[in-house]
């Protein structure tokens, strides 16, 4: 019997060595949640003629649409035209549509279309093309005992460019659509404390509005989700801002980094960076959104002691009786940061990112930051007991933070710190 | 009737919304790898009890192994324990090994154990545990209409610290073992490129040697296998090393920066970094090692003009006339980067990331890279038109192998870019 099922068959043997971590399954659900639909079952194949065999019988006659990806290349491995075909009970003829679409694209490269390039044309008989803008292998869609199969090709950014084909063809046959999504970027704050705070308000959340967590490194999507356009999403917009403002970067693809550009900007500000335990990660995460140009100055990656002394002017009796990881120490990286750019806020960061390194009085994971302007400077020390790489991403995110944090006048100890703080 | 087939069922709800990217059978694939086995069939499906059952049913009794990933938590979704055990007709029982393992864990974080914690204890009767060092809820192994079930948590980094007992019990019972791996690192040559040399190469590769790659960003790793220790894969390496010798940085889990680190160490010398482009990455990627304080002086994040001026000494009238994107600049930022760091080798890049900032001399992608020392001191300018992302990560990585290639006295300017140098 048919049900209302989408089921999702992959293949490929880089799939099943754990050479390749399968990325297009998540893109594929991603694009079928904005039409409230999803995956249903979902079985990975290597190039197995007869798993293949096997798996399509499960799937045809029961799923109401079976979405295929890769298969579709030019070589031997690549079966998925031929399976269909025969689970259709159809033979393998020349698409015309298919083989317009691989003389043309070889046609923009300037090469005489070959027998590989022309394999990519041969398709079930009866199926309609699914068009690849990025890739010379269309997919297609063949209708096989009540169920609809579709193919994509498994080259993800032709899997991308293809989706909304795919999407438009599914939810012509299953309905769906009007879905209202806004996706609120976070930092600092948990899922299960978001969580908390909405469940122990006194204003009660719509149940229309499904809400949903993603967690990012180092940020946590907050999703707010309603079955079509509705002010009840508003509505629960306006909550979290009550209950969780001042974690709330921005919307859709806002980063840390473009969040506080964006404030930098606002403001008309330019911001610098002296960074040791970080090694450079601050600037990195600031210079990787386009357009940093016009608010991040420059960075100072002091490693060593005596770059600090003689790049940022931290004085050398501080440094050999207080250490490296200390308040005066940060502080004088900032103010030296500062005044050698001439920029208007900035961060210092200086920790033990470990594995070595670590004391008693200063175990791995300890760091001291300072941020803020010559007149108005902050500093805070707090341990991280992690591993090396998750220690610097946390305080290059935590630096960006505080920066936006007091542009924006907002509380200058976030509470994931005054938690932490000691 | 039961093969040997190994198969995969992977659950959550995460796995199938498009949240959460499966990386977990990617970590079993290459555990498998390492004793000679593989996936044949991989199926994912959420927390949905009917799904799972019919999923169970179709397993056991055909494959000889079936892996269960996911589900084992404290929660009412978490369904695996309580399937298995109607799948092999057994009662949920309080297993003692699995109740010691939830008390002493919750013991060590003194905490009682409640309810939650100790539904982790309940497991089919007749099940052996599969140990789990760093989290409450043990895995379990029992067989069922010849098919030996092993349940393994979804959080990855418990996943991983249970495969080795996992593989333990595979190979028990399906063999393995003797495989012969070796990993090497390579940078700044393409998949299809080694694949002809070593194809067109006067000496014959050996067919007991299975030659694989992994494209990752930015190394390649070629991989060697054999069926168990033989001659053949050390001779396989030596015609690896005779063809592309100087673009190999290692074995097993080297990188470009922790490779350049060994070199620096062994020559006793520092380095120091002059970014404009690449925003403090290639600081980033060295420090990002653990060690890297014996090697990296400091590095200079000098994204504005005037800071190139002021920190690095570059001269203004260059600046204006030449542009910062250009052969003098890169000079005079290494230059200066080396005389106030007292660092010995550096590389200072200048380019235009993009999106913007491109001109019909200077597209979006240009670079200009100098490295080397005070007394030699190489330039090189190049085009890489791609996204910033990826015209940062390639820039950066170029950067930490011009330095190896010097300190090593190889081949001054790479082949990779040799093809590409304009």
């Amino acid at each position: 019997m048919i049900s209302t099922d989408i089921h999702l068959l992959l293949t490929g043997d880089e799939l099943m060595s754990g050479d390749t971590v399968d990325t297009n399954s998540s893109m594929i659900a991603q694009a079928l949640a904005e039409w409230g639909h999803s995956v249903a079952e979902k079985m990975t194949l290597g190039d197995d003629r007869a798993r293949l065999v096997s798996a399509l019988r499960r799937a045809t006659g029961s799923a109401r649409i079976l979405i295929m990806n890769g298969g579709l290349g030019p070589t031997q491995d690549d079966l998925t035209a031929e399976l269909v075909a025969a689970a259709a009970g159809v033979a393998l003829v020349i698409n015309a549509d298919a083989e317009k679409h691989v003389r043309d694209w070889c046609a923009a490269r300037s090469i005489e279309p070959n027998d590989a390039n022309l394999k990519q044309a041969w398709l079930p008989k009866g199926a309609e093309i699914v068009r690849n803008p990025r890739g010379s292998a269309v997919g297609f869609a063949i209708e096989v005992d009540g169920t609809l199969i579709i193919t994509t090709p498994g080259v993800p950014g032709e899997l991308q460019a293809m989706l909304p084909e795919v999407s438009d063809r599914i939810v012509s046959i299953v309905g769906g659509g009007g879905v209202h999504r806004v996706r609120v970027q976070t930092f600092g704050i948990g899922e299960s404390t978001a969580q908390a705070l909405i469940d122990a308000d006194a204003e009660p959340w719509p149940p229309e509005v499904v809400l949903g967590f993603r967690a990012g490194m180092p940020q946590l999507e907050i999703k707010l989700t309603a079955a079509s356009a509705s002010p009840d999403v508003d509505r629960c917009r306006q909550i979290l801002e009550r209950l969780i403002g001042d974690h709330i970067l921005g919307e859709a693809d806002t980063t840390l980094a473009s969040a506080l550009q964006q404030v930098l900007r606002d403001q008309g500000k330019k911001m610098v960076t002296a960074e040791s335990c970080t090694g450079g990660l601050i600037a990195a995460m600031m210079t990787a959104e386009p357009g940093s140009s016009t608010v991040f100055e420059a960075g100072f990656v002091t490693y060593a002691n005596s770059i600090k002394h003689s790049v940022l002017g931290v004085d050398q009796m501080t440094l050999e009786s207080e250490g490296a990881v200390s308040e005066p120490v940060v502080r004088q990286m900032l103010s030296g940061a500062l005044a050698r750019s001439g920029a208007d806020i900035g961060i210092a960061v200086s920790g033990i990112a470990g594995p070595d390194g670590g004391t008693t009085a200063k175990p791995v994971g300890t760091v001291w930051l300072a941020w803020g302007t010559q007149d108005t400077m902050h500093t805070l020390r707090t341990v991280l007991p992690t591993d090396r790489a998750m220690f610097q991403q946390l305080v290059a995110a935590a630096g960006l933070d505080l920066i936006r944090r007091q542009l924006l006048g907002l509380a200058t100890i976030p509470h994931y710190f005054s938690r932490r703080a000691i």
